[in-house]
């Protein structure tokens, strides 16, 4: 079955203790849609500038991600985030953003995707988030993110947001902000409590904790030697996520674990290299053969 | 097979966001003990002063706990802790330190228990720890813990330690202090590369990871929703580790991978009260209960 995300595509500049990289490509919907193009058709709903190559438009179809949802601004330029990681690749420093082309979208989902059953809201504003599900004609599963910025400044906007979907994959942090819970079952509940259906709890090298129907689930994130930049890794396992439940066309318990094995194999290619250096050339066998050696690594 | 603990029973003062007790009984060779005797026989090698109550020795005993090893000095006081966390649970701070009875002490093993086939060194100078190990003709397996303090002030001392045993139980912070390594991964490698053919690392709440035979095996923490006392949980979890492997008398893959499990489930019930509370009301039932809620909980 077919998935949707709305989010944001971006330009990067990033600096980690492995090196720097300027313009590159990233967004909340570019890391998404291109881990879950491993496994299934993904359409994007985003927003570009004038300034957006033509070159990284062609990647983006050539991965097999759908383009009519994206909107070209004529006057205004791309969405940029500058961030930086200290030696704790966990916390990510934001140095500078311009909106840009963000500053005034309102997204439009084209016709023809409105009735996408799986759908993802990436990072972006609560009011965009809901104004994007308002067009969409009754999806099989939703679910959505966010982060620090939108906890702050719009939280009963938020709080719609999480009634109005089936679920909320949030990092530790923000599950801990949006919360007030530290410990992550009691913030677990508390998401339930809000309206999340589904609670997924991404904690970086630390693994990822599922919640949802009464039961929990927990595994380790896959061991990678060599983070050179986590960048878009939370939006990346989103994306292994939600790309698996599309491809199976179930949201059972079994296969929303399979999911976590999933978005946690997507997320382990994506901190390999910047930006997307190593998700270009991942193939679905080499997702495979990673997927099959995780369930060997997790087994006791 | 019998196992053998070297190491520190102590009074404590703790304070956790929970609330505070003063002066109950703790150690790193107490909790270990209380651990692994939930599964095999335990001998204590360890130190107490002339302030230690009778009544201790005997929870000790009763437990199955043997003490023939366990000196009492006629002249000097139980070794002291005072130490307190804030709401993040994983760091403990010392606020005081009295090494009473253990500023002068060399261990004296009993012949009886010189035969140990499965040893465990827990925090205590690399001296002593060398010391204890002079006195044990050669056991089938014997781990070591250390701690922050010995690495700054006998990292000689602590390297031969390493050496001489056949691996190493450290937590997070340890093990990246010990080999400049951030990535826990790289810290094995260095731990290995030390002499440490066994490498576990312990991450509280965030889990345990083991590297062994060229082969690693991460696992979540038990999940616990109220942590009252994370005292003593990483002396629990070797408990349990070396618990299951003196019981099934294994120190194979397999086995190495379900002491993993193991040493969850004993930390898991200590961290559930102050002092040893919890741990003294644990039956072996109840252990094999919460072991196979466990393994089910990790299935993917």
């Amino acid at each position: 079955m077919s998935l949707l995300v709305f989010g944001s595509v971006a330009f990067d500049d990033v600096r980690t203790p492995s090196g720097s990289r300027e313009r590159v490509l990233g967004g909340s919907a570019t890391y998404f849609a291109w881990s879950s193009a491993t496994l299934v058709a993904t359409d994007l709903v985003a927003i570009v500038g004038r300034d957006f190559p033509d070159g990284f438009l062609r990647e983006l179809r050539d991965r097999g991600i759908g383009l009519s949802g994206l909107v070209r601004a004529a006057a205004q330029d791309t969405f940029y985030w500058k961030g930086s990681y200290g030696e704790d690749l966990n916390v990510a420093r934001t140095d500078a953003v311009h909106l840009n082309v963000l500053a005034t979208w309102k997204p439009q989902v084209p016709a023809e995707l409105r009735a996408a059953p799986f759908v993802f809201l990436a990072n972006d504003s609560p009011q965009n988030q809901l104004h994007a599900l308002d067009q969409i004609a009754r999806p099989r599963l939703v679910l959505c993110d966010t982060r620090d910025l939108w906890i702050q400044q719009d939280r009963p906007g938020l709080q719609e947001v999480l009634r109005r979907t089936d679920g909320v994959a949030l990092n530790d942090a923000e599950a801990r902000q949006l919360t007030g819970e530290r410990n992550l079952l009691r913030a677990a509940r508390r998401l339930h409590e809000l309206g999340s259906r589904i609670a997924i709890i991404k904690k970086g090298e630390h693994g990822a904790f599922l919640s949802a129907e009464g039961r929990g689930y927990a595994l380790p994130a896959y061991p990678i030697e060599d983070v050179v930049d986590p960048t878009g890794a939370g939006d990346s396992f989103a994306g292994g996520f939600m790309g698996h439940l599309a491809l199976v066309g179930s949201t059972s318990w079994f296969q929303l674990k399979q999911a976590m094995l999933a978005g946690t194999i997507t997320a382990s290619f994506c901190v390999e290299d910047f930006s997307l250096g190593r998700m270009k050339m991942l193939t679905r066998d080499a997702f495979d053969a990673r997927y099959d050696e995780f369930r060997a690594y997790l087994s006791p």
